[in-house]
């Protein structure tokens, strides 16, 4: 039996632990796609104690809470963080077979020296150990500890990125921190949002936003903005993958209603929507940025909860209705109007996997490596099978030697063990087919594969140059 | 080489051995969901052969007699007994892969003590066998083999539930044999029996049903008749999910349609069923019921065959259209409407796994451990790669330790070994877990999990109280 | 470790090893679908070099190729022989996980004598050996090398089959060489080719084609033709399964417009598929031919491509709307009709397994061993995952006994090993399961199970009488 989380956890076989030790466990990170506050690395943010950090805003973990029992007092009220860390521990005995159980021990592990399995009996002294730990540490030091080299935040078109550009004025601090344009707000015109956005939009570009090409002229200026900060990608957040014919007048008609404050019905939405996409992706094509798509979430499915708590609290799911089947025509579209862009497609619906894979292999060329790419597992499938699901599907009907890997989609400056997380779930299946004779024990080729998918091809594709 | 089905049948390593044989193995059964006639347990049946049992009323087993070239006067004809049986035997060899091998095996050790694989050479012998040990047994002898405390039937609102008032009140018999509430009748207008069963259940309640409100009135009525007789929970089956916005106008077009033969057009036919399920579930909530809904069944797909032997006879299938995207709005009305129940919820359909558990996410609370649960494998996912992948689904995005697991879903007295089935899948997959150093190896956290996932979740979410 | 794709490749256990080596690897091949081109072993044909049999026409290559960064003008361009190879040799080792990467060093080994892994380094080497005995073979010495006893070829119905008579007159080759009816062009009436087709059928039959029922006439001229020429099977191809209830005027009213240029609706589109489709079911089942239904297909999704290299190049994709719920109305057609021939279902999705699984279980019967069929894991399925998933998922809910098993759906003379590629999966499978005491280690039994699945069940389900 092997021992609770311990070196070797998750790798089985020499040559998984062999690929991990001697290579994957060397390299740096990039952490291409996450929700960090770049104010709190401008700042060097510390922090109060570890509620705060686990518990302030994850809503993963308030979900487990709840479905615990635990009450709402507790999860999102103002009970004090030592009773919600109590309140967490209890869940966490429950959490068999979750990556929460996993990535908890491993940030408490490698952060705080802890190796005990936390459960309700040793909530206290943990709670205790860590918030002693926690003094010696801010977020840029949390960054260095796991030798991370490059985080791409996620911003707002709108957004001035002076915290970005306060962290790379200030020569002290050499690891990059880049912004990433999400125009999602400017694109998601069916949202009660939408008008409201569009008028800050108008007062940040300095003119009227009449129509879809005014907003496309204001998303470039902007695209513009972002590239002169170091931006090398975006990112599309769209509940369900959509295509309509590009029609100016269609896109128009939408535009209109959605400023008069009614909704526009799906068929509008869809053509000023794509119309938007298309535009972007051109632009990002001539930046030669990495367009970003994720699609498939439902969310603040639970209205009475959203209308207390707001978003982001715990209330999303998988869209079982995606709209992958419009994946390839959005694609085509874009090539059809030059301009294709360097894509990483995300379904959040696990069923998509063998869908995704087969249709961005349509549209891989241009002498790029991996220029179309399935987004590694996201949100609900970011855990041991959902990786493994799309490492496998991916490998089966793509070239897994040019994926991208990893990315944590996360607020958290605690969460860069999930980089691990995905690189031991690598070795473990690399190990496999080396081990079962499908693939030869080359090392020096399988050295190449785990760089390359771990570090290289992500600092290649989006040129980090790091 | 592990021995064909012996004691550690689906065991491979010592955690899961030791699981099952100290904890899970020891625990009794509830099973909270089975279609079992409560008239054969109140005049305490007995079975003339083992055909009469296994091939009486079993179309999993007619359907794999079918495919393997059994002719239709076997399977469902007047040919006698024996030649029945023979048939199945000769299909078994060609089973492998199918949980009916292993419930059939199970069966046969357990209950006959025949240890040997049946097959077309040992047919003979073994029926004999079979029906020389079925002498011995009656139905409640046979729940009392199994350690069986509690079940639940499934029961029309209609019914008078005199059998399991004389079941109670049967003071030599400690099982607790409860009704569960299934409206389905009142609910699917588009079926064709409709009209003729909310006439029936009009003089069953006393007066006439005119529309929308007057069936919610009726089944109310019915729900406090069935709480009467102890019933902890209600069922709803539907062919998909259905949301449509609560409209009690629409429901009483679609009503009135209905009522005159004519069936309802989709929108009109999803407002009523809507509506009244809105409606039971608030009185479930009010009642502290579980509710399950079952969805995403079609059935009776082979026309001419249905036209022959109606429905329950081996021609149903997996609705790809499970109508999963509705299950969302669906919950959230049940809360907006203050009658969110604890529910289960159960697609026929395996690719909404991971859509269902990041739906129920989002409407737990209140206290409860586990509020909103999936349900156990279903029908098509009653096996073990279907049981697997719905524990590791759960555990991945939910909280497995308040899974209220297994049921048998069956007619049959013979069908509890697949408790046995589910809890050595289960065992297996802890085992995994824990050998591989994903979680400690922690005995007493351990049997807790066990024996919560194998009785007391189940025993206090339905407040059975045994 | 096993060493790479030794003797044992994909076998791990001692009864995977001998159900594969002691009975399958014994067993002749008989490829019931496939796309080689019958002229090409009517003049036994010879080929110059490797890049011309791998990379001639195999889109699944190109694809690959493109994706690791290769030129369109190496992929497809004029650039020499020599150079292609080496541009794939260069993904190779980037390939872990993918089939292609298996069936190139299974071609390698079991033709060429090559053991190595192929790579950059040894690109020139191999490519100058393959090329040396390549000499030695032709089409007909390659299918005699793999013991193919028979395959069946896709054919248009408007083929005059010289080709396919000319081999079965030829005595010096006892291999069967059949023609497949497939009527695609006549049915897919949204394509813009289809009035051009229907001119040339009706040039064939030698009267107008004035509706659907004239198609449907022509078509069954075309199978009797195709009848006399020994034809035993037919196979329709669908980008989703439609259904819609038969009627002859919405077909009509499609079949004009399509004849004056005009893309009809879906609806009428499908109402005039359905229709033909059902009455080609009639048909074949009154020839007793085999039946098979490929769906879920996206076609030359990247316009641009396709406008510059044509169909069939790379660009194909899986159909997330397969149209699978249909496939129950369908068959259910077929079945009402009289006219339900033994059918063999594949679709493209597999998330559809579950639901195609248990919808042909309601059409079993008949007297017939397996008469409805799930296909082998289909383009881009055909992988050991695949495979795994669509064994594991037929046992699971029906009788895989029955199985006809693997077919090559390939162009190329070198393919044959996919079947050896399959039977090391199948009998890993029924390895693990002996094993793991799931079945009982008989090896009459599974030495029976095996040859059924690798060679019986086709020889007798189509009739090959080999």
């Amino acid at each position: 039996m092997q021992q609770f989380m311990d070196q070797d956890f998750l790798l089985s076989t020499d040559t998984a632990k062999w690929l991990y030790h001697e290579v994957a466990e060397q390299l740096p990170i990039i952490d291409y796609h996450c929700h960090i506050n770049p104010q709190e690395i401008a700042e060097d943010r510390k922090f109060d104690n570890i509620s705060q950090v686990w518990l302030g805003g994850d809503h993963y973990k308030w979900r487990y809470m709840r479905t615990n029992g635990t009450s709402e007092e507790i999860v999102t009220g103002d009970t004090d963080d030592r009773e919600k860390f109590r309140a967490f521990a209890a869940v966490m005995p429950r959490l068999i077979g979750n990556p929460m159980y996993h990535w908890s021990h491993l940030e408490l592990q490698r952060v705080f020296g802890i190796h005990e399995p936390l459960t309700s009996d040793n909530a206290d002294a943990i709670y205790d150990r860590c918030n002693e730990v926690l003094k010696d540490y801010s977020a840029r030091q949390l960054m260095k500890k796991f030798d991370v080299k490059a985080i791409c935040t996620t911003d707002d078109p709108m957004d001035d990125l002076r915290w970005h550009a306060q962290i790379a004025a200030d020569e002290s601090f050499d690891i990059r921190v880049l912004p990433a344009f999400r125009p999602d707000k400017a694109v998601n015109i069916e949202k009660p949002e939408f008008a409201d956005y569009i008028r800050k939009l108008s007062a940040v570009v300095g003119y009227e936003l009449n129509g879809a090409e005014d907003v496309i002229r204001a998303l470039g200026e902007r695209i513009e903005y972002f590239a002169g900060h170091g931006c090398l990608c975006a990112d599309h957040g769209l509940d369900y993958c959509m295509y309509a014919e590009p029609d100016v007048s269609a896109a128009n008609e939408a535009f209109a209603q959605a400023m008069r404050g009614i909704r526009p019905e799906k068929a509008l939405a869809d053509a000023y929507k794509t119309l938007v996409t298309i535009a972007c992706a051109k632009q990002y094509a001539e930046k030669n940025w990495v367009m970003q798509i994720h699609f498939g979430c439902l969310r603040n499915n639970n209205k009475p909860k959203y209308a207390v708590l707001g978003a982001d609290t715990g209330f999303d799911a998988v869209n079982a209705q995606s709209g992958v089947e419009n994946l390839a025509p959005l694609l085509n579209a874009f090539a059809q109007n030059n301009g294709l862009p360097k894509t990483i497609v995300y379904s959040l619906n696990p069923c998509d996997n063998t869908a995704v894979v087969s249709i961005i292999g349509c549209f891989q060329g241009d002498g790029i490596s991996g220029k179309i790419q399935q987004g590694s597992g996201w949100w609900f499938n970011d855990n041991r099978p959902g990786m493994r699901a799309q490492m496998t599907d991916l490998a089966a009907n793509g070239v897994l030697g040019c994926f991208v890997g990893m990315l944590t989609d996360s607020r958290s400056f605690l969460s860069y063990p999930r980089h691990e997380y995905f690189r031991r779930v690598l070795c473990e299946l690399l190990g496999e087919w080396v081990e079962s004779g499908q693939y030869p024990n080359d090392k020096a080729q399988l050295t190449k594969l785990v760089e390359d998918l771990c570090f290289n091809n992500t600092n290649q594709y989006f040129g980090f140059g790091v």
